[in-house]
């Protein structure tokens, strides 16, 4: 297997666990740590593939199943793949599905097999099986393939941890025999373990021995506490090999984002700044601003000053209040290309900052303004 | 005043009384005959001024009342005026908003002072008359402004038609009177009159007397068949002065687009392409199609093979399905922006062969294909 993950830099200071490097995609290489926008079903909210270039996204994220039920793989496949489908050539990272499967309905509990569902557009019962979940994301001419997994629940006592864990780690077997490197596209494995510290390190250390080219926590940022969701990402991450790209699924807002890079996360992916926008919310260093709220009906200025976006180039925060409170469709895309050049930079300077030593002092900064009365 | 309006050419062949023309504003000029996209509240829905230049617009059109009710009139001046609050530097027409106040709620009838309505934002009571729509139009730094007029319904007896035409006339003097034109901004009277040939004439007579820089026909395509419909305007054609714009109000489907040009209008709105566009219709020159059709599941082609729009360029009518079906926010952007370009394409098409003497011919080419049934 070719070296697809290059490290630049570990943080020089060593007080943080930071890493900057380069993942290569058969679709070419993006730079880490990365924030993926996510289209799940084949389309990030309201942003075309040329507002995601101009904002400056290395990849992206789209999901397996909702493509597989609607307008199904093979459709994609012969409309020439994903990337011609959505009219983005740059790298696609698809999940599996493994969780929505369970959030949209699973028809049957622990099922060895896989994860029975109702489709939720058509009703159609379909079994999501690891080997499926492969052979759909091949279709779809992902560069990045994600195992299937079962998202253990939050709260789950450790017994159960332990089960869920078990089945993924089959999972994760019969998704590697059913992967064929030779056609170029990666594949990742992704630890569960619960919030259980002990589960987290045995799941990292069973997945990561099974040869992945990259590894994922996943069943994180499911309402759980801060401390508890750091514990796991420690434990998983104090396990992972430091030589293969890391993925922090599901996560976060802008702080959960650096914590997980200050951990060793190469990766993440979010509905937050695309879902927010579309409610209004739009992020800016001084911490997120709602933009219906009647103090900006005559504010002059651009969502942030100095944002060299899309919405902050050309418009006020009086306009992008009168978009919203008209729900015009304009809104969501000018919010959410906002939302996502905000990540896009906050990843980029994390970066920046990662390799001349000083991440854990732009932590500091960035939180003295983002939220100066959280505690870090 | 300066010499406003320019005309190119006239149809040589004498089959048509269409002409290519060029209008001044201080936003700088625009061609004729001009499509103007509609952005009734600030926004021309789902399309971004980035978008609204890239498939050629040369001037949009908004609603003075609209913007007087939210945000307000003095908001957008003191936030620069309406194309900086928009983003559009080209030329801006606004309507007055008389159309809209009786569709809006109109709560006495036949006010000669103006029209007391209530605003569908916060229910607050306005009297709109012609002198407020003339000042909320200098507020908002219009290029074009129109006059209040009494929209006559239809159908209207030829008293009631009368009586209204009586309202429009008076208002438009206040209008005139009202307006500065050292300020730059120009002013279009609107000729009314029903659907009674007789009436129309007189009316246009009447405004035409005033002295305004360009002139409308107004109180059209309110659901009137095709021969009342082409009777009123070439009744108030046969008046209106030719040395002067000449803007058809709120029409139309391509085919009342040509009708209307061949009848000598130099300027069109309507909400048509990007509000069907929002419903999934895509216009074509084969005629417009359903994109949530089953037909389109696996279609590979782009809407209108041989176009240049975003969607066009980039996308199958298979991916724009799935947006629509998906009702992803990128669709209304992408259908928008395929029927706008539509519509600059064809009165662009009709400049040219009006200029050469051949726009009956391309009429005729435009219905074989557009719509083969249909006799002209």
């Amino acid at each position: 297997m070719p070296d697809i993950f290059q490290i630049e830099a570990v943080d020089p200071s060593g007080k943080t666990k930071a890493r900057a490097g380069r993942v290569h995609t058969p679709h070419g290489p993006f730079e880490t740590p990365a924030f993926m926008p996510v289209g799940t079903k084949g389309s990030v909210k309201g942003v075309g593939p040329d507002d995601l270039r101009a904002l400056g996204a290395g990849i992206i994220l789209s999901n397996a199943l909702h493509l597989m039920l609607r307008p199904g793989a093979e459709t994609i496949a012969s409309l020439g793949g994903l990337h011609s489908f959505m009219g983005w050539d740059g790298p696609i990272l698809t999940d599996s599905g493994g969780f929505q499967a369970h959030s949209l309905r699973a028809l049957r509990k622990d099922d060895p097999d896989g994860i029975l569902l109702s489709s939720p557009y058509d009703g159609t019962r379909v079994l999501l099986t690891p080997e499926l979940a492969i052979r759909t994301q091949s279709l779809l001419g992902s560069d990045i393939m994600m195992c299937l997994d079962e998202c253990t629940p939050w709260p789950a006592d450790e017994r159960e941890a332990a089960r869920s864990m078990g089945l993924t780690h089959a999972w994760a077997r019969r998704s590697l025999n059913a992967w064929d490197p030779s056609k170029g596209a990666l594949l990742f494995g992704i630890a569960q373990g619960g919030f259980h510290p002990r589960l987290r390190r045995e799941s990292a250390q069973e997945i990561a021995s099974m040869g992945f080219p990259g590894h994922a926590a996943g069943g994180l940022a499911l309402g759980e506490p801060r401390d508890l969701r750091l514990g796991a990402i420690e434990a998983t991450f104090s396990v992972l090999p430091e030589d293969k790209p890391r993925y922090l699924m599901g996560l976060g807002t802008p702080v959960d984002i650096l914590d997980g890079i200050m951990l060793g996360a190469d990766m993440f992916d979010c509905v937050i700044p695309t879902r927010n926008a579309r409610n209004g919310q739009l992020f800016t260093n001084r911490g997120p601003i709602n933009i219906g709220n009647a103090r900006y009906a005559n504010d002059p200025l651009p969502p942030e000053e100095g944002c060299d976006c899309l919405a902050c180039r050309s418009f006020s925060r009086a306009y992008l209040r009168q978009l919203h409170k008209n729900r015009e469709p304009l809104f969501p895309r000018l919010a959410s290309v906002h939302n996502l050049r905000f990540y896009q930079r906050l990843v980029r300077m994390a970066r920046e900052r990662l390799k001349n030593g000083t991440l854990l002092d732009y932590y500091k900064e960035f939180l003295d303004q983002y939220a100066p009365d959280a505690a870090p």
